[in-house]
């Protein structure tokens, strides 16, 4: 593959930077917003950081009529907006020259061949190697005439010493079948070691927190089990609408949308058995163990809830329901708020139900996993009853205000021995001087680097959809909507219930 | 004994404040500095809760020539200035008309019939019941003298449906043979149930929260074990010298004075196992366990240290040595610094040290107890070696910032799985608006409830001097002084080594 030596694997060669050897980042879809918020951005920034390699090329492709200099000016004025590091002139006159645009569609025959010359032009003129990574920031339905064309002009060969990629982004598939014939069309050019398909949250500095906290302490892993843990509740909250998505959104529903890809991955790895390393394959052997012993109970009735948001109240503000979003069908019976019971048969976990929740329009944006612990055993005071007491809870902020927080009881000051509810708190931000790379930026260098861990894997995202493909089948079979709740609010009564009959409620973050 | 319904045993009247029943409190040695600073002021602070009766007398005994009115000004002055809740003129005023004075010597027999008289009168004037609690805050020499006399006037009588009380401070003897010497003459005339041995540390609020966080939670205990726990170390930690203690201090050392009685407490609520309840009778049986099982390892040259401080910086200001103190013998051998291992032989904590020091002009006052865990057993990651990270300790602070800290291990933000110590923080003071009850007021409270779980029984304090004892014969046994340390240090070369030579270090609160 690579002449780059893993750092996980390699103790002598830890302390040096993971810089990326030379290549070029052909980036398909370049027009469109995750590129300029994302992709440019984050390829700047690694090349601020001193870890891009000074042979390196970045292609745009698109339909749009530009020059190089057109798109270079768009990467510019992107950079300027998004960035997260300082501008500075050196670095993007750097940059600059390895920057080329290739106007044209995909069904274009003369726009691929062109595509070849420019990036052969790119690899003698920045001595990049042939070492190319394809990004494909378009929709699945574009996948087959990409990869049909790359086949037809060549650029994906491998030869001795050079490497090709592909990265692709969600949705991978809309069910099992779908999926799995997505992976069937990228697989016909490129090897399953060359695909790397990005969960963004993976690549957040407090997601990979959550593997040093059960792993690099001693005092977290003896109590990560059923014998300690009552549930787990897994919540991705977002406070906006669906905006601008509403083509893409309606009719795919917010289960496929993140469920099936962030929050399974954060169960996966909140409830995984330690990897022997971290190098790619023990990671996901163990992911895929977890994922392959998750399901949701039977009853869908009881175990699942799903709902839509009428018109309500936000942030002060009067906004309307789903059903009035623009492009959305008066009828359309698209869920904005999914939650299901998930349970793990395995000595670990059987017994400990796990909730995952993600909705739109909640009364605020937050990511969290919180592990809620048993009550303890016994009290040996009786100043305060048992039940009236708070259950332990580790919970882990993935978004926005990173950071670790722990719930516990303690003396209320006075002559009695009556224990209240407090909490402690570790800050990422507040913690660390070092500034936090964009998910992206580390999941692009990971690309450029060949490695990796990060990146799940088609069985992981077939594992996935097995799990939810039962209940968007039982969804699908309701004669009836999704129940409504008021924007703003926590979702729908049916949610409430569902953890109510297993005696739990859910944390208000 | 008393009509009093234990809180703790009685579900049904949790939420009824703990009200002292009508009685009185003579203090004797009213004129000493634990009087006028702690005493009184803790009287007027209960009596501004609302937890004192309305029938309650408070009758000082000195050599002072003063009438009632004179003590009374005295209080009067003590509470203004050494309360920790606002004056009140009508709790004031309350509490004046059952204060009195009896002017006398301990040998004298008119002083004490002068003191049955008084109670008697007050008994009858505020409706006390005949209930007294007798505070010697006096020398251990004066108690033989002081039980004669109140068993020659029948001050201690046992009738139905009244009870007599004695309260007694350290130091409870020197060693093991004078302390069961003392408690010979105690218990001439009270009842073990009727003596009450103050340790004020077990009155601090951040020593019980100790027990609240170990036993209302589920998610401490499980961890609270040598499977876990690498090491503890105990800290008391002085900044001043000797003051104007050095009649009392010199010949005696640091060990008799705190490590025999709040160190060696802190130690048994550390390492007890879950009483059933918090009555007394459970609580100590639990304290009493670990303590027969605790000893200091043989080879006392390895597993102790004791040192001098000499002259040095503390605050900015240079101080004088401790042979340099007013009232200390130049050539005195007696320690300021002691620390020592304390090995439990039970199977929770077999192999686990506990390492407690103490010290006075070290550089800053505080108390705490810190678990240090083990290291992680296996890393799946290398960018950071094990032998780099820290440790998880969960440390409980008891004094002066009291409260819980956690240290642990989280990931660096950056493109690299390296690992660095963070903590978190739970701070008692920030997190609740109840104020604390000051330990004497707590622990007066008590008495006059006749409730005693917070009071060491004179078992433990044979216990305790058990373990001490062959460390103190040892240390006299030396031709040596003890080594010197630079006042404003933490304390001298063997201290360190102490814990060098077992893989440890002291941790720098």
């Amino acid at each position: 593959m690579n002449d780059y030596v893993n750092p996980l694997r390699a103790p002598q060669d830890r302390r040096l930077p993971r810089v990326a050897g030379p290549c070029v980042l052909v980036i398909f879809g370049v027009t469109g917003d995750l590129s300029r918020k994302k992709l440019m951005p984050a390829v700047y920034d690694l090349a601020n950081r001193g870890l891009l390699p000074p042979g390196f090329g970045l292609v745009g492709f698109a339909r749009r009529d530009w020059e190089d200099q057109d798109f270079a000016q768009v990467v510019h004025d992107a950079v300027k907006e998004h960035a997260r590091t300082p501008f500075r002139e050196e670095v993007w006159q750097q940059l600059l020259e390895g920057i080329r645009f290739v106007s044209g569609t995909f069904d274009s025959d003369e726009s691929f061949e062109k595509l070849r010359e420019t990036i052969t032009d790119l690899d003698s003129a920045r001595g990049t190697g042939g070492n190319h990574a394809f990004y494909l920031s378009i929709p699945p339905s574009g996948f087959e005439q990409v990869m049909a064309q790359l086949s037809r002009h060549g650029l994906a060969e491998r030869k001795v010493g050079n490497w090709n990629r592909v990265v692709i982004e969600k949705p991978f598939g809309h069910d099992l079948a779908s999926a799995k014939e997505l992976n069937r069309v990228v697989e016909t050019l490129f090897q399953p070691q060359e695909v790397f398909r990005i969960d963004h949250y993976l690549g957040k500095e407090t997601v990979q927190n959550m593997l040093a906290l059960r792993f690099a302490n001693q005092m977290f892993e003896p109590i990560w089990n059923n014998h300690y843990v009552s549930h787990v509740q897994i919540t991705m909250a977002e406070d906006i609408g669906i905006g601008g998505r509403a083509g893409y959104f309606d009719g795919i529903g917010i289960a496929r949308d993140v469920m099936q890809n962030h929050l399974l991955q954060l169960l996966a790895l909140a409830a995984m058995e330690e990897p022997t390393s971290f190098e790619a394959s023990q990671l996901r052997t163990e992911k895929k163990k977890v994922l392959a012993a998750a399901r949701v109970p039977g009853r869908y009735d009881l175990h699942t809830a799903r709902g839509q948001y009428a018109a309500g109240w936000q942030g002060g503000q009067q906004v309307i329901g789903y059903r009035e979003e623009d492009g959305v069908a008066a009828d359309s019976s698209t869920e904005t708020y999914a939650a299901i019971r998930v349970d793990i048969e395995n000595r670990r976990w059987a017994g400990v139900p796990f909730y995952l929740r993600t909705a739109k329009r909640m009364p605020r944006r937050v990511t969290e996993v919180a592990l809620n612990f048993k009550r303890a055993p016994h009290l040996p005071f009786t100043a305060t009853d048992t039940e009236e007491l708070g259950t332990n809870a580790l919970v882990m902020r993935i978004q926005p205000d990173e950071g670790v927080t722990l719930r516990f009881g303690a003396k209320v000051p006075g002559t009695q021995m009556e224990i209240r509810e407090v909490s402690m708190d570790f800050g990422y931000g507040g913690s660390f001087t070092e500034s936090s790379p964009e998910a992206y930026e580390r999941l692009i260098l990971d690309v450029l680097l060949g490695d990796p861990p990060l990146f799940p894997q088609q069985e992981e995202v077939e594992l996935s959809w097995q799990i939810l493909d039962p209940v968007l089948d039982y969804w699908s079979s309701l004669d009836e909507a999704p129940e409504e709740y008021r924007a703003g609010t926590w979702g729908p009564r049916s949610g409430l219930d569902m953890l109510a009959r297993d005696g739990f409620v859910w944390r208000r973050p």
